[in-house]
């Protein structure tokens, strides 16, 4: 399967629909195979500052295939991936949010999500990983 | 009125209809009155160096409150603003493609469309912002 | 309300007569709700490298709805937002100084100290917020 | 004559005051001797996209003494200064509004003006820059 704008638009969906539910405006970003922008919402009132930081979640989520809350605990210092946020030009992020879209195991794309908690900006990402099939 | 999600939206996808009715796949952008990127869409196949594109033809439309088309004319060698593409670190756009969203006069935000030649995406650009009342 | 220059100068007055009292130079910068520039002052004498962090203690408070302080409380090596730095091209800071501008509670823009201690740059911000009204 | 702030901001007044007269909301900037940001208004509705401009147009004025009118005119295709926008990290403009502040003679700072044409963004430079003595 490939990330089109069709399959991307649901996942968005599911993404502002959850954060509905959550009560947390959010800002969403959806990226395919090649770690692309393909699909973007802000909803309204969430955090201006959280635009890049849902793209760069995405775009790390599917970069490097991990969920940026996994890369994160391995990105801290002492850890083995320690200071990595500093490479890609700024497009790394380092906590949780950023989900790979997977089909049958294989990665095809990512959903990165910000503008609230690191537990909210996951719950709504997960929610949107599971709307992708 | 205000740029939110609900209103950007179809915004969005009067610019796809069109870019389908052309038979040429776009990145399209909408930004609201901040020049912050609202909501965003790339079609099947649109070119991936044309996403910064799109959502810079957008902010450029409205951090300048005229069509890029406008902006790139008077921004030719010996123009009144030759060079400005050196500014805002890279975010500047001066070819067609990017246009205000107006409603009764004032702007509100921009659309910025990226993805063909600069009649087809002024053409896009144009019939998304048609969408804006 | 909305911060237009004659609300966003006295704000910077404040801070520049709270600076003077404190006895150290500050830069002081204000953005508007789109976390847009407004208006700046470098106090004599104040260190250079500070413009750009006043500023982007300004763009900071405002991106997020938060001082720069809590964000920096929440983005050291193990906290939900660690690697946030890395965000929105440089323009993230995460130590004090950074305080949103309020009006019956919602966020209307933000002020941006920096020229001093942790703690000096607070206390000016925070006598800069409290002359919006 | 040093660039102070107390020097900064009758210098800026005096640009809001032509901006008045002319009927186009405007960007201000100055600099000092150093080129470095000393007092910056945004007047209300100008554009987002020249507080960059005006900045840039000040430290361009000061870095190289010069009006950036004078260095634009030597910046076209063919002339001997073609290219120079791309160097100092996009902060050089080379459209008219950039102006020297002179004391004697002698370059202490400078003012960069932007939200019109160019011919307004001069005409408001050159008032400012007249109200430096």
């Amino acid at each position: 399967m490939v990330i089109t704008l069709d399959k991307a638009q649901p996942i968005v969906a599911a993404a502002v629909a959850k954060a509905k539910e959550i009560g947390q405006p959010m800002n969403i970003a959806v990226v395919d195979d090649g770690a692309n922008l393909t699909a973007f919402a802000r909803m309204d009132g969430a955090w201006i500052g959280s635009i890049d930081i849902a793209i760069s979640k995405a775009f790390t989520a599917r970069a490097f295939d991990t969920t940026t809350r996994d890369l994160g605990a391995n990105s801290q210092p002492g850890q083995q991936f320690y200071g990595i946020y500093a490479s890609n030009h700024g497009r790394v992020m380092i906590f949780a949010g950023g989900v790979p879209l997977r089909v049958g195991g294989k990665v095809v794309g990512a959903v990165g999500v910000s503008g609230g908690s690191g537990e909210q900006d996951q719950a709504v990402a997960e929610a949107a990983a599971a709307a992708c099939s």
